[in-house]
């Protein structure tokens, strides 16, 4: 297989919300209280939301950014690609950079809708969250069914509420629902309770895959206030490694035994250690803790319930039968800094050298397929669903980087001190 | 190679301090507010200090203990094996268990002295971590020098002291000094600062090593007071993660270009990972924030200055040269919970299938020999070293594990609840 015969899903990129998000989808009766854009008194266009303001950090949305613009101050629309807040410049874009399909993570609710869970008005909150998902399922990526695969937000704040939705959302295809890597950092009950459980087995039993995505905490780790900014952005994957271990010690996959949940923006090379590591802790203390995992060892447990997904990794790649081969995805993360767009496939096929091909269509399609019970085939030929098919479709778009206008970096310009309000609100722009 | 002919030594064991510890090296005026062994109201003998208590943890000395008394309950030294604070019954132990030669980290002050950096009278304190590196290295190593590898305390509140300390040990042959693997979780100035040169700059010129355990942080990675505890146990290496990933992104050793560091018990199969991903981090991040590594990579920081080592990790010996051959290498972790003692030579063995024997060598001791400038075989020939040989010296050792009359775990009793104050104290016991 060569490089332009890849067939790529990238299971987490991610959508800035454009300004008439809820236009078509808020009740009347909330339409003047819906999240709104306003210019920020320092520049940025900002979601004003009750009496807060959620900014488009600029980390968010720097594809096609030179490197010594990226930042975290507030970003103006006009300082961005339109592929970030454009469904048909997206899909564009995905195409000049070889993707054939993608899921978008929101961006000013936060990962997982953490905005809606602080709203004092909870009937407000509740028809932003519908709204949100209507717009995402049937205009944002309803518009491209081949290239966008829906997924929702959780109504966090209500394990029956979010049971409904997840139905509700489920009935109009949505497979995905974005929830938290640890509620407990949110203020919610942990995932060592039954609390969730009717969010949970609603999940399962309608075949909706629940993704977590570092930061959907609201919380980094932080080693010191005073640490260059890669310190923190560097140990992102930490939030899915204890998200993991948290996960395969808890009952929950004793109880619902369907469930299936997949990391996002995690990483994979660490999970061989992670799993012996937890193997070998269950094995070393289960008699005096009593913790019961149903005859399962707790790499079992995630082998059996946990997708994983990888950005760039060749440690990953060359322990894919130790990460689970049959679960491994891989992401973009378009339009993040972390990003490898629009070179994915070139920097995805370095890693893959050596690999079979059975196990590259794992791991670059088929595997997102069957998680999200996506087909894009039944729409669009297998043939134009390639690197190179993709590319030729989109000979036109203008991939170079460019100036966006916005501030460059200054050494000592502060940027190591922006890091704690980032981390407090989990928008942390990888 | 065969697992008898294994030359091992183990650069992570514990000592559960003698209660006669100060008697010979404490000052005069200082003999009666020196730390000293009261009975706890519940049980245990507590080491008092000023006006606080240090338990010796059920978990920090289970050696020979069947699993089901494991627990975080405060322990008396009748309920331990003797090896765990007596030297000549240690060293039978060892060899008992196959081992050559150990380095011991403190317990009762905790892994880097945080119980002194507390202290209110810093005099006191100051001859207190002064008389306890005298006990270690003059009377509980030097007992048995061929066998125990000294360790100093540090003076955390005062890097000049600091420094005066390590050249005041390093005269009386000390090659290594326990400090913090992020002393800002100690309330102190991070390692992006200057403020730790001094000392750090003593060591690098008289050739000790720093030696940063988990858990001397004094912080531990939990992610829900209701989690088991196996949680917050398998997350442990996550310590050291952090702390390479802080350091290698440090200026330090830029500055202090002969400086060596070495992790303790944080384990080496998630370096690969964590390697590259501090790579790709500071690849697609320097332009903006003007870091720099002075011309290397992460990675190359971490190949130059950096130690490890393992219990059993089979992923990180498949990727041995990722991780750093010429500098990993083993531990037993005795007395603790997640030793292999007995067995340490049978398990690791099983972790070195196909691996050849010059790396096994480096792995097993010829690094700790060069870290540590070490060198046994000057005292005892090497042909006496062998695991074959240690164990027919001890062949009178009973091994077998045997109640040692603690409480028994009881599902329900509640030892998920006390991890709280387990790790607010760093004496997480793995």
């Amino acid at each position: 297989m060569q490089v332009e015969d890849l067939i790529l899903i990238s299971v987490d990129d991610h959508v800035v919300e454009p300004p008439t998000l809820f236009d078509a989808h808020i009740p009347a009766k909330y339409k003047d209280r819906a999240p709104h854009i306003v210019k920020g008194p320092n520049g940025g266009d900002l979601w004003a939301f009750e009496d807060g303001f959620a900014p488009n950090v600029g980390l968010n949305a720097v594809a096609g950014c030179p490197p010594e613009e990226y930042g975290l101050d507030p970003t103006e629309y006009a300082q961005m690609r339109p592929g970030c807040y454009d469904a048909d410049e997206r899909v564009r874009d995905m195409s000049a950079g070889g993707v054939l399909a993608g899921i978008n993570f929101p961006t000013f609710p936060h990962f997982c809708g953490q905005l809606f869970l602080r709203a004092k008005d909870k009937d407000l909150a509740l028809a932003s969250v519908r709204a949100y998902n209507d717009w995402h399922i049937d205009e944002w990526a309803g518009s491209h069914p081949d290239r966008l695969i829906p997924i929702s937000l959780p109504v966090l704040w209500d394990p029956e509420l979010a049971a409904e939705e997840v139905r509700r959302v489920a009935a109009k295809g949505a497979r995905a629902v974005t929830f938290s890597e640890n509620p407990t950092k949110l203020g919610l009950p942990s995932y060592h309770t039954e609390y969730w459980d009717p969010f949970l087995r609603a999940c399962a039993d309608n075949n909706v895959v629940v993704c977590i995505h570092i930061g959907s905490s609201s919380s980094m780790n932080i080693t010191a206030p005073d640490a260059p900014p890669e310190v923190m952005i560097a140990l992102t994957p930490v939030n899915s490694l204890m998200a993991v271990t948290d996960l395969v010690f808890s009952g929950i996959f004793k109880r619902i035994p369907n469930l299936q949940m997949a990391l996002s923006e995690g990483g994979i090379g660490w999970l061989p250690y992670a799993l012996e590591r937890a193997d070998y802790v269950y094995q070393h203390h289960h008699a005096w803790t009593f913790t019961d995992l149903g005859g399962r060892l707790p790499s079992q447990v995630f082998y059996d319930h946990i997708w994983t997904c990888f950005i760039d990794d060749p440690v990953g790649v060359k322990l894919r039968d130790q990460v689970g081969i049959d679960k491994i995805m891989w992401e973009l993360d378009y339009p993040h800094s972390d990003s490898t767009w629009p070179h994915g496939p070139e920097k995805l096929f370095k890693d893959l050298a050596g690999v079979s091909d059975a196990d590259i269509n794992k791991i670059t399609h088929e595997n997102a397929m069957r998680a999200f019970s996506f087909d894009p085939f039944a729409i669009r030929p297998r043939e134009k669903c390639t690197v190179a098919a993709l590319r030729a479709e989109a000979a036109d778009v203008d991939i170079e980087p460019k100036s966006m206008g916005r501030r460059k970096a200054e050494a000592d310009s502060g940027n190591a001190s922006l890091l704690g309000s980032v981390a407090a609100t989990g928008s942390s722009g990888q």
